[in-house]
């Protein structure tokens, strides 16, 4: 954000640093206060840029919208592909997706209107991509690796854990963002993920590093 | 729905179902088009009365919205009542409140409307009662007496487990709304609910009459 090459600077460059501006400014307007209630001239002013900037770069807000949702999701194979590098076991793997996609709807003004416009889609004049749909894809894919490595326990069906994880997932996120602004989200993420891991997983039930304690001694505690 | 007193019919009875009407018919519109698209105009021709019954019940459409949600509310109690009724053991309680909730959003505009109002509530002018809070404490006394009967596992948190049960719940039918219209919420719901409860249920898996099969057997059976 810091124009240090002035007139110097290409035109295309300039151009690309606008339309970030741009993607930015609707993504906090749009998450605040949602598609119909932000107007272009709100965007703009947000953005510092003229109208004639704005719509330059996007005719209409429909094209914003879609835009930042786009962006959104451009980014997740990342983060999937980053967490299979760090871990060897498949559940800490979508532990540590959740944990991070969970952080991102707190801190991220791109990830945060994607949940708004993704559920304001009807409302928006150009068709928007359906939530959930790739993220159940993403996870089965994981569950699936799961199964394969024995980590999941028998009856267990990657494509049911697949929707199950998405949709609860969601569930968590929504609630900590209409009772907290998703303030608490993290912690909220982390206690469903303990009660929900232990309802798929093989073997030892929350630690997966050290632990080898039976579920006959976790019963025996409960007495 | 069927006048069948006329004239004779006491003011107060007539009054009384024309509210309901109006109520009924503005849920089916709510839950349809949200509350920006709907309109009073609309929720009196589905209602079939005048705009003029209309104000007389309802000065302003957020007293429809707000009265939508607390008629929704009021039949909770009973839905819980008659759960507790029917089973003794807890977790069965709780998969068949679950259960009947899920058919009602399906089934009931009252139920649909309401959760869609509760969801645009930042837009009604009148306070409309916070989502998931009702149903978070409600869910936490039913694990508590889960707790009491020994039906959890060890280090199981009858708090942790209303909140998590309520954000899950809310994200499965959520989700089965947005990719079906509630269709498949039914089998969503019970697919999740399994995996969901082998996560906190000590003892036998998912069968609840029968077995005093242990978690070390369940663990041999994972093999």
């Amino acid at each position: 954000m810091t124009p240090t090459r002035g007139a110097a600077e290409p035109m295309q460059e300039r151009a690309r640093r606008t339309r970030r501006a741009i993607l930015l400014a609707a993504a906090e307007a749009f998450a605040e206060n949602g598609y119909l209630a932000t107007t272009t001239s709100d965007i703009a002013a947000r953005a510092g840029v003229t109208k004639g900037a704005l719509v330059f770069h996007f005719p209409a807000k429909a094209g914003v919208a879609v835009a930042i949702v786009e962006e959104c999701y451009e980014q997740w194979p990342t983060v999937v592909a980053d967490a299979r590098l760090r871990h060897e076991r498949m559940t800490e793997v979508i532990g540590e997706v959740l944990h991070r996609v969970a952080m991102q709807i707190r801190e991220d003004p791109i990830v945060r209107a994607t949940v708004r416009l993704q559920a304001e889609r009807a409302l928006i004049g150009e068709p928007v991509r359906t939530p959930h749909v790739a993220w159940t894809a993403a996870m089965t894919e994981l569950f699936q690796a799961a199964e394969r490595r024995g980590e999941l326990r028998s009856g267990a069906d990657p494509a049911v854990l697949g929707r199950v994880v998405v949709a609860s997932f969601h569930g968590v996120q929504h609630v900590s963002g209409s009772l907290s602004g998703h303030a608490d989200v993290g912690e909220r993420v982390a206690e469903w993920w303990a009660v929900f891991r232990a309802g798929f997983e093989a073997g030892p039930e929350t630690e997966s590093e050290t632990g080898s304690e039976t579920e006959s001694e976790a019963e025996s505690e409960a007495e």
